[in-house]
């Protein structure tokens, strides 16, 4: 007996927050929903994360996922930048925690190589693979695939991700 | 006619997260409460975010403050310690504004200027012009004596930073 998963993906971002939803069945996956957030930029900080709270809190009440998933942000361009995404992605870890879902998290390298089978691949790469994956998905832009690409990787590694946490 | 008001500060971060409510009412400060947050570190980095996010909603609603201020993060330590600072500002910015308290946002030297005069001071410089400002404040470790800091500054410097939010 194999159980149905649904796993959230989400992408964080300030300016654009991908979010990707499908589900899993033993090595089969199913695309359910996605989408691109994005917060007003010409209001306050807090308000802006705000904005991204109350619409992952909606998508979560709405899909009601099992899991989810968030990529593990590599950062190179400095401090303060790096503190801008972290601000975003606080709020995307945070969000569905607080629904009760268990949120794990997956370097950007792992998420390429369960999706293309390289650690290296472009965004392009990573969106034909979206295509191929997952047939039925319709998505604009790099965002909401590189959501549904973090979530065909919990769906790879959920098992042991799970019992990493429950170790820890 | 003045309006007493009422301040929430927060000194966000991970492992400690100093708060500090005080009241102002024309030039005149009083202290009202303050203390520090310590997520447990043993669970999941999304769940200390939830921690940190359900214990200011609950200070939020104790304490029904009119706005909130929070430090704006000085970032020296390189992108991977910035990253998980912003991650606990996020949660501290986002909550009181969540709440529909507005949130403020200062320069640490700005909130060591407005407290001890010069933007170069010590942590210990710091809680001992709390004692001095704030006589009936009682708090442990700095993390609580900065809260009420960067509170003391936005009660200095709020009608400029409220016309700064209203023109953004």
């Amino acid at each position: 007996m194999t159980d149905t998963v649904r796993i959230m993906g989400i992408d964080p971002g300030l300016r654009r927050c991908g979010w990707g939803v499908i589900e899993t069945r033993g090595n089969r996956l199913s695309f359910v929903a996605c989408g691109t957030l994005t917060p007003p930029t010409d209001i306050a900080l807090a308000d802006r994360l705000v904005h991204l709270f109350k619409e992952i809190t909606a998508l979560v009440d709405e899909y009601q996922p099992d899991e989810a998933a968030v990529e593990e942000t590599f950062v190179s361009k400095g401090a303060q930048s790096a503190l801008l995404l972290g601000q975003a992605r606080g709020i995307a870890l945070m969000t569905p925690a607080a629904r009760g879902v268990p949120v794990s998290e997956y370097a950007a390298n792992l998420i390429k190589k369960s999706v293309v089978g390289t650690g290296h691949a472009e965004k392009d790469q990573v969106a034909a693979m979206i295509r191929i994956l997952l047939p039925t998905a319709r998505f604009k832009g790099a965002d909401a695939a590189d959501a549904l690409a973090i979530g065909i990787c919990h769906a790879h590694h959920r098992l042991a991700a799970m019992r990493l946490r429950a170790s820890a």
